[in-house]
Parts: C-alpha cells; structure tokens; sequence
C-alpha cells in the first residue's frame, strides 16, 4: 500500500483567491507569517514573489535570519505551486516534501523572494493533479538582492492532492 | 582566490557560554528566536535538543508550521556544531552553507529536535578548526514525536571560521 506522504507544511484546502485573499489567510492562520510580517508581492502567471521587511527578520549581526529566509522561500514555493493550480486548485491539498535550501550571501536589506516552477513542462503538473487527483511539482525560489545578486535559494518538491479522490492502491 | 561563503544563518560570534546564556542570547538578538518561543533543552557532548511549543509555531491545521520545523532544525544543527567546538569556539564565527530537509509526518504535539553529528569523526571538526582556522561539519537534525517517530529531517553542512586567521589564498 502506498504511505501516503503527509508533510507538516501549508496543507491548506485552497479554493481560487485573490493575493489579497491568500495573504489575509496566511496571516490570519499562521502566527509566524504575522511575525515575519509577510507580504504577497505579485504573481504573473510563472513568478510568484513574496517579501518581509529585515528588521523583524533579523539575527544578531542585523542581516537576515537563515530561519526566515526559509521559511519565507518554502511559502514562496507552495504558493507558487498553489497559483500554478488556479482554479482547478479547488479542494486541492498542496504540501512540500523535500526542499534544499542554499545560503550564499548575507541580505542586508529587505528580503524579497521570486518562487517559479523548476520542471520541464509545469503545466503538466495541473493536468496530471486533474487527472489523477494527484500530482507533484518541482519549485526554485531564490532570495534576491537589489543589484541581482542570489543570496539563498531553494529546491523544492510539492504535492498536490485531492482528498475527494480515491488513493491509488499501491 | 577562494571565494568566501557567507551565509546568512547565524554568524555569531561564540564565547564559551552555558546554554541559559546561549538561550539569552538566541532570544536577545533573534526576533523570530522569541516568536517560536525557543527553548534549549540539553546537551550531552553529542546531541543538542531544542524544543518550541506548538501554539505559535502552528499552521491552519493546527499542526506544525513547516517553516517553525525548518528554522528550528536549522539552529539546533547551528547550535550542535557551536557546541561540539566548546572552549575552543571562542571567537569562532558558525555559518550554515546548505540544508536538505525531509517532511514526513504532521507535528500535531509541542516540537521536540535532537540534533547530532553527521560526520564519521565528529572530533576532527574542532581539531580542523584549531589546526586551519576554518573547518567544515556535517549535521543532521530531527524532529521526534513522542513515539519516537521522526516527522521531519535535516541533514546541513556548517563552516566554522576563526576571523581572526588569514585566509587561504586560492
């Protein structure tokens, strides 16, 4: 029997929303996203970027916090994940599994995330979570300095199920 | 010229300290250390344990926020390889490099991280350090529900350079 993989992560029901929406849901159901003082940047349909203001991201020499970086990249990446659903996200539960994660440089300023899909054919993953009920998607996110600079970035591997379909027997 | 890596994670500077000083620390300098309500719970010369309550590091579901267990994991590993240097730490400066984290199972319980060494000869670590001024450690941290399963796991490299050293010249 397959053991079905459940991950601690941001395995919201996520119904189509605004960024707006998914960000009052973020802040409103996750304390530490409140105390990141997390903001949704924009999605453009491939890019989702996400950002946090340094000082309560900071650790002791005022750059910021691995922790946070992680954090905010991981959420960066399951949103992306989530938009690259859409409307067929309906009902979809999406999880990481897996991530590695790069520290290069230290961020000085204020933490801006891009998260995008890293397969070959993202849109493959929405047709096969239809079709399916069950899919996985690779995700970059990369935090991102003013002059262009990648001081950290992540790898990452979600799933998106649909708890409405039967599971696969094996 | 070797380029240096610089990380984001963690640079403290570290004198020989008791871990309620490290704790003092942590929560002194590290805004998101006091959000998570991080507490240390021990160390034995091989494991370090950090602990947090579930209340501010949950996600909608109620159970853990994926982004508390990797921040969490993270300066457990942090803290393990700033331990295991000891008295000859002073001065040093512990950076994280990378991280490949593992979720594999809902935290619906208070967060408990056994962190530990990774490496083959765990003492070469601080030998390297004082011999070079500069030595890598392997990590691998693990969060334990009380029945021993473990629901996430981090497996992280860790510099430690003595800034006061010169550096190699390629």
């Amino acid at each position: 029997m397959l053991r079905r993989t459940v991950a601690a992560f941001d395995n919201w029901t996520v119904a189509p929303m605004t960024l707006d929406e998914l960000k009052s849901h973020l802040l409103a159901d996750i304390p530490l996203a409140r105390a990141m003082a997390l903001d949704l940047a924009g999605w453009d349909g491939r890019t989702f970027v996400v950002t946090a203001p340094l000082e309560p991201n900071r650790n002791d020499k005022g750059c910021a916090f691995g922790g946070s970086l992680a954090s905010l990249m991981t959420l960066a990446g399951w949103g992306a994940s989530v938009l690259r659903l859409g409307e067929r996200a309906e009902g979809a539960e999406v999880y990481v599994q897996d991530s590695h994660i790069r520290y290069l440089a230290p961020v000085w300023q204020d933490i801006v995330i891009h998260a995008f899909s890293d397969d070959e054919a993202p849109e493959a993953f929405a047709a096969a979570y239809l079709d399916r009920g069950r899919a996985r998607t690779h995700v970059q996110a990369e935090c991102r300095l003013v002059d262009g600079t990648v001081a950290a970035s992540l790898s990452a591997r979600f799933v998106a199920i649909d708890p409405k379909r039967p599971r696969p027997a094996s």
